[in-house]
C-alpha cells in the first residue's frame, strides 16, 4: 500500500495518481509459486547469462533481454536460433514479476512458466529437452549449485527447476525509485511542471484506465485499436495476439498492455517494434485506442511524464559461469 | 619482478620456476600507447558489452569473449554476422593485455590495434565505418562518455579512441593469485605435489620453451608441428597462420603460442577449437611439438598444472548502456 505523506493532501494529482498507480517496491516482490532462497537466485543468474542454455550454446537469456539496455535488446524482433527472427518486440524482463502474466500474449501465468519458452523454442535459443538436461548434468560446476537450490529433490536437474531458478533470479530485477515513484510517495518535487501536466493528461484522457498499477501496465489485456485499428506497420493482420491462446474471437488482436515503466531505455515500440519514436508511438496510442488527436504540446507533456517512469537500473555483478568438461554436449550451431 | 621469498631457496622447483614465469600482477598493467584512464575504462566497458557496435545491433565483444566464460564463447568457432562462423577458435579476452601480440596469426600488434577488427569484419559483427560512428554520434549518453574519457579532441567519437576505450576496458580484465601466482611468489604449499609434479614435467618436457613468462604463453610465434604435423582435423592445410600475415614460407602453419592462463575455463582447444578435452590437447602437444609420447600419469601430471593457473576471475559490475533515440541509427539484421 502507498504511505501518503502529509503533503500529498494539498496535491490534488497525486491523490489522483496515488489511487492509479503504485511505486514499484525498494525489495523484490515475492513470486506466485517460487519459495526463492538466495541459492535460487545466485543458479538462476548463472543460468540467465548461460548460452549454453541454447542449441548453438551462443543464445542466452541476456541476448533478447540484457540487463544493460533496459532489459531488452533495441530490435524490432529479436535474432534468434540460426539468425531466425522473432514473431514480436522482446518485453523488458525489468519488473517483470509483477506483470499478470508474461508474453505479449500472456500465454505464460508467470515468470517461471516464461522462462522454459524461449530456451526451447526453435526460432529462439532452439535446444532440446535432452540437449538441455545433458548439458546441465555435463557441467560439473552446475551440480552442486542446483543440489544447493533444491536440496529435497533427488534429481534436482530438471527444466522445471531451471526455469524457477531462472525466474526467481528475474523476480531481482526491479527499478525502483523512479522520479515518479518519488512523487507517488509524496514527494511533490520530483516531477517537473511538465512531467505533472503530462501526468494529468495520462490520468484524463484515459491512457490510465488501461496503463495503471504498479507497472503503468501489465495489468491487463485489451485490443491494439479499441477506437481505430492502426495501420499494418504496426498492427499487421496476421498476428491475432491473445486470440492465439484462447482461440475466442473477441480476442482478435488484444495483447496484454505493455507496461510503460523504464520506456525511454526500451525502444522500439508495439509488439511489433515498428515505432522508434515515443512520441510517435504517444500519438499512435492517442487515435488507435482514445480515439484523440494528441496536440504536440500534449504529447510532449505525456512523453516527459513518462520519461520519469525511469528507475534505477539493476546493479548485476556478472556471474562467473562453471565450465563446460569432456561430458559437456557440444554446441550445435 | 618477481619477489622472491626466504623458503624458495629450499625449492629448486621453484627457483627454475621463478626463472621461467612470472606472476600475473595484482593490478593491471599500463597499456604501450595507451594513457588509461578511469573515464576511458568506464567508457570502454560501455562499449564492450554494447550489440549496436554490431550491424545488426544483435552482437558485442562479449558476445565472443564473455567475461563469464574465461573470457570466450566455448565454441569451436565463433558466430558472427547473419550466423557465419569465424576461422579461427576466439582467443580469451583475460590476460590478453601481457600478450605480444593479438590474434592467433599476431596481426594486431596490441589490444588497441585488435578491438577494432571483429567489430568491422564482416563476418563478425560486420558493422561498417560509418553505421558505427553514425551510432556513436546517434546516442546522446555516448557524446558525454567520449568527450570526458577523451577531453582533449575536439571531435572525440572516432573508431580509434572507441578501440582505445575498449582496450583500456579489457586490459583491466587480469585474473591474478591463481595457485601457481602464490606458488611463483614463495608459496610452497599452493601446488598440490601432482602439480608440482606436472611443473617439472612442463619444464623438462620443454613446454616452456614456448609456453613461458607471465600468460604461460603468448610471448613468441611458432609453427604448430614442430616435430609431426598433426592431422587436418588440428591443423587444416588451408589456414597457413601467420604466413597469412607475413607471406613468409618459413611462416607457414607458425602461430602464436597461446596462453594457457585458465586453461581449464576454455575449451575447446587449438586454433580450430577441436579438442575439448584437455589431456588430448596435452598429449597432442606432446607428439607435434616435442615428438614425445606422454604417458597417462604424465598427461595427469601436466594437466593438473595447468588446473593451477585458473586465477580469480574479473569481477565485473554489468554496465547499463545509454539508450537508443530517434536519431540513433537502426539496426540491420
Amino acid at each position: 500500500m502507498v504511505v501518503i505523506e502529509a503533503d500529498a493532501a494539498d496535491d490534488p494529482l497525486m491523490k489522483q495518481a496515488q489511487a492509479t498507480f503504485e511505486p514499484i517496491p525498494l525489495t523484490p516482490p515475492t513470486i506466485k509459486g517460487i519459495a526463492s532462497t538466495p541459492a535460487m537466485v545466485n543458479l538462476g543468474k548463472a543460468l540467465y547469462f548461460d548460452p549454453r542454455l541454447s542449441q548453438s550454446h551462443n543464445i542466452s537469456c541476456n541476448t533478447c533481454h540484457q540487463i544493460g539496455l533496459g532489459g531488452v535488446d533495441m530490435l524490432p524482433n529479436s535474432i534468434g536460433h540460426k539468425w531466425q527472427h522473432g514473431g514480436r518486440n522482446a518485453p523488458t524482463v525489468l519488473n517483470a514479476v509483477v506483470n499478470v502474466a508474461q508474453f505479449w500474449d500472456g500465454r505464460a501465468a508467470d515468470l517461471k512458466a516464461q522462462a522454459g519458452g524461449p530456451i526451447q523454442n526453435p526460432i529462439e535459443m532452439g535446444i532440446t529437452h535432452e540437449h538441455a538436461i545433458q548439458m546441465l548434468k555435463g557441467i560439473s560446476g552446475y551440480s552442486k549449485l542446483f543440489e544447493v537450490a533444491f536440496a529435497k529433490d533427488s534429481d534436482p536437474i530438471t527444466m522445471a527447476n531451471a526455469a524457477n531458478a531462472i525466474a526467481a533470479f528475474e523476480a531481482t530485477l526491479i527499478t525502483p525509485n523512479a522520479p515518479f515513484d518519488k512523487y507517488l510517495r509524496g514527494d511533490q518535487a520530483a516531477l517537473t511542471p511538465e512531467q505533472r501536466n503530462g501526468l494529468q493528461l495520462f490520468m484524463d484522457k484515459g491512457c490510465s484506465s488501461c496503463h495503471a498499477g504498479i507497472n503503468v501496465g501489465g495489468q491487463m489485456y485489451a485490443p491494439f485499436g479499441v477506437v481505430e485499428k492502426p495501420g499494418a506497420d504496426f498492427l499487421p493482420p496476421d498476428d491475432k495476439g491473445r486470440f492465439q491462446v484462447t482461440h475466442t474471437v473477441s480476442d482478435e488482436y488484444v495483447f496484454r498492455v505493455p507496461p510503460l515503466r523504464n520506456i525511454t531505455l526500451t525502444p522500439p515500440y508495439f509488439h511489433t517494434g515498428k515505432s522508434w519514436d515515443l512520441r510517435q508511438a504517444v500519438a499512435v496510442m492517442g487515435t488507435s485506442q482514445l480515439g484523440q488527436h494528441l496536440t504536440d504540446a500534449e504529447i510532449s507533456n505525456i512523453t516527459s511524464f513518462l520519461e520519469s517512469l525511469t528507475g534505477q537500473q539493476p546493479n548485476v555483478t556478472y556471474p562467473i559461469l562453471p565450465p563446460s568438461g569432456v561430458e559437456t554436449p557440444r554446441p550445435q550451431p
